[in-house]
């Protein structure tokens, strides 16, 4: 077997082996298969596809090309959630002390932002004193005393993944569902976990940027994850416009807090119980209405909040944040966005807000940019509300040096209204589960 | 423009503009494109076509890349032709002669074998003495004084084309017919000519296994030729077995010789009466039926030989092989394949034969091999004739080092036979003209 002949199969939509499949991988991290050859197969996966078993076996592969990470010391069902990535979405930071909170151990390994979407890692460091820096035993220990811990990878896992997803972001070859769906997947499997629950963003700022694609997706993440022995579950939830009011770092953990408070964004308030509930009906079973009771509980009576305080202090930040926010990093400068139209919001564009807030600052566009922990845009405005002229449709925040009335005008050419009051989207558009 | 956007659209099936081609060739000549990403884009053209816009736009840009060569100084119509390659295809060293007889000059730049195909180069250094190493001026200046010359390239053209050959070649990108398409023609029209004649092969031997696949190949290189104002004929003829009965250097020029004499074999006549006829006539219009009975003529009565002997003597070759084939190298050693089987020879395979020829000494796998002039294979039955046991179905030809007995083995496993007449398969499939 040659690469050029696993090339040639691909080309003409045949099936790959196992075999085929481990000796191209292996061929790749060894430097016998060229990233020119790679990024050949890489193009013919994407208009060829990939069949249920061979996107097992490439998932398969790349978990075994680095470590695996064994949470099994954390007590009791070890759930996890991933979300395809999207802008404002606050969600782990909210959903951790939940579930926390109802006595299911949330020890998670997070990644970093970049380009549009946010990661979890830098909005922690938002908060003064936190560390994400934990080691493994470190992250057992964390869970199993206070219930959460949340940091990033220690170990060395799914170096395949890493050295395949910097060619398919250097050849424009990112898009295909089998690489993506293998990609996560890898990720997620290569580290311990009982539950899986996959938030699957569909529509601007996501990924995905229609229903049936991102459906294909969680089909295809949900199969793997089902075939690898965990119990899988993909919610597709809207990302047209940003999620919460909130985008930016300290800007999106001090939204979590407010909701946390019971004074949190409808929307993000709504995912957060939603994803909550699924995921601990997936966990453990039982009537999902009984569980949605319980978890609105945990948030009017401060018992998640509690959660939340003691996560951060147990990672060396300062819980100040929590009653007040101005212990957060504050903007050097902050700038109001004015509606010179009269009418309701039709459309607020997601990706394009995620690249306003990473031009003000707070998101990268390579991996060595350094953040402005402060900065972001705060929506006043969203999707259905009646905006007068002179009102403010957003606030930015940011350094001096940001070019923020240039920014205000890309942000009033994105923003679309309407005559007629505007209907409102559905939030949880669809649900994949193979399981039974 | 970033590459990757041109990648990003060529997925799409997007055409992409002439500023997107000449921009991503130029990068890639620079460094600035990289080879992995234009491995994915070869890909995506695979898959998603170019239009004929693209095409020529393409080929203009490789043409472009390097020196073009001006062969204005012939006098006459300049004509040429150019086979897409295939195994036993001596026709040039036949055509040539035969036009030069006639009156058009033939001034031509070759190439030299790889893998299952031979090229006219390595078949003429086969003459002792013979030189494809002529100055631009010389191919001139013999072509006005005998009417003939027949060189390797000098000046540096299409170095865009080499960089991207050596890309596809190594991604498994070479099978897309835009590719091929502007490859050739690039390297045809970055040499000044009036006329071109493409023998467009069709078949096992073949480029083009299928005559849909190699009539769309004919049609793409047709237009473009018309586009670049080139007078251009494609005629697709058969390539399932190999043309003639010699396959190797030495032993091509034999039968290039013995045809001009009137003794080659029936189906390498034909052709090359038919190719010579369609030239001439695309070159000079007028009665098809009379050019063909004047060029049956120039063969007949020795005047095409003559053109060839003066052919060899101007570029230093020894001459004496015309009348005396034991002035060629000569093999180590022979063997004669023998049939153990009885009946009418239905399939002679051309790849596997070149492939067997190559494995005898005439061929090279990669660039830098060395080749065994004298090697190759004689085929003393071919497709149609009744074989007993015991009759010779070829004669090997190579050095004593060659495992004849494995190649024996390997060339009784790729014939076929039939116990009923095999009827006879047409020598000329098809034809593409666009002019008038």
């Amino acid at each position: 077997m040659s690469v050029l002949e696993v090339i040639e199969k691909k080309k003409h939509g045949e099936a790959l082996s196992k075999d085929e499949i481990e000796r191209t991988i292996a061929g790749y991290l060894s430097g016998a298969v060229k990233d020119y050859q790679m990024s050949a197969l890489l193009m013919a996966i994407y208009f060829s596809g990939m069949d249920g078993d061979e996107i097992a076996d490439l998932t398969r592969t790349i978990i075994e090309s680095g470590e695996t990470v064994d949470l099994s010391s954390i007590k009791g069902t070890v759930v996890d959630k991933h979300s395809t990535g999207g802008v404002g979405d606050t969600t782990t930071l909210i959903i951790g002390p939940i579930l926390s909170a109802y006595g299911l151990p949330f020890g998670k390994m997070s990644g970093r932002g970049l380009g549009h979407t946010g990661g979890t890692l830098d909005k922690l460091e938002s908060i003064p004193g936190m560390s994400v820096d934990l080691s493994m035993d470190e992250i057992v220990a964390s869970t199993n005393a206070i219930g959460m811990a949340v940091a990033g990878q220690t170990a060395n896992i799914t170096p395949a993944d890493k050295k395949l997803y910097a060619l398919r972001d250097a050849t424009a070859t990112v898009d295909s569902i089998p690489l993506i769906a293998s990609s996560i997947m890898s990720k997620k499997l290569a580290i311990h976990g009982d539950c899986l629950l996959l938030d699957v963003k569909v529509g601007d700022g996501a990924f995905m940027k229609d229903k049936e694609s991102a459906r294909e997706l969680a089909e295809t993440m949900v199969h793997i994850g089902e075939t690898f022995g965990r119990k899988t579950l993909a919610i597709l939830t809207a990302m047209e416009e940003p999620l919460g009011r909130a985008v930016g770092n300290a800007l999106e953990v001090e939204e979590a807090i407010a909701t946390l408070k019971g004074e949190g964004p409808e929307d993000l308030t709504a995912l957060c119980v939603y994803l909550s509930t699924k995921l601990i009906h997936l966990a453990e079973g039982g009537d999902e209405k009984a569980i949605e009771k319980k978890v609105k509980e945990l948030i009017e009576n401060g018992k998640a909040l509690d959660k939340l305080r003691a996560f951060i202090k147990n990672q060396g930040g300062d819980d100040g944040v929590i009653d007040d926010f101005s212990v957060f990093p504050q903007a050097e400068k902050t700038f109001d966005v004015i509606s010179d139209i009269e009418g309701y919001l039709s459309q607020l564009p997601a990706h394009e807000v995620g690249i306003i807030s990473r031009d003000l600052g707070a998101g990268r566009v390579s991996m060595d940019d350094e953040l402005d922990m402060a900065a972001g845009v705060y929506l006043h405005k969203k999707r259905g509300d009646y905006v007068k002229k002179g009102d403010v449709l957003a606030t930015f925040y940011g350094g001096k040096n940001r070019p923020m009335e240039e920014l205000a005008r890309r942000f009033l050419a994105i923003v679309s209204f309407s005559e007629e009051p505007v209907p409102a989207a559905p939030l949880i558009i669809d649900e994949v589960y193979h399981g039974h």
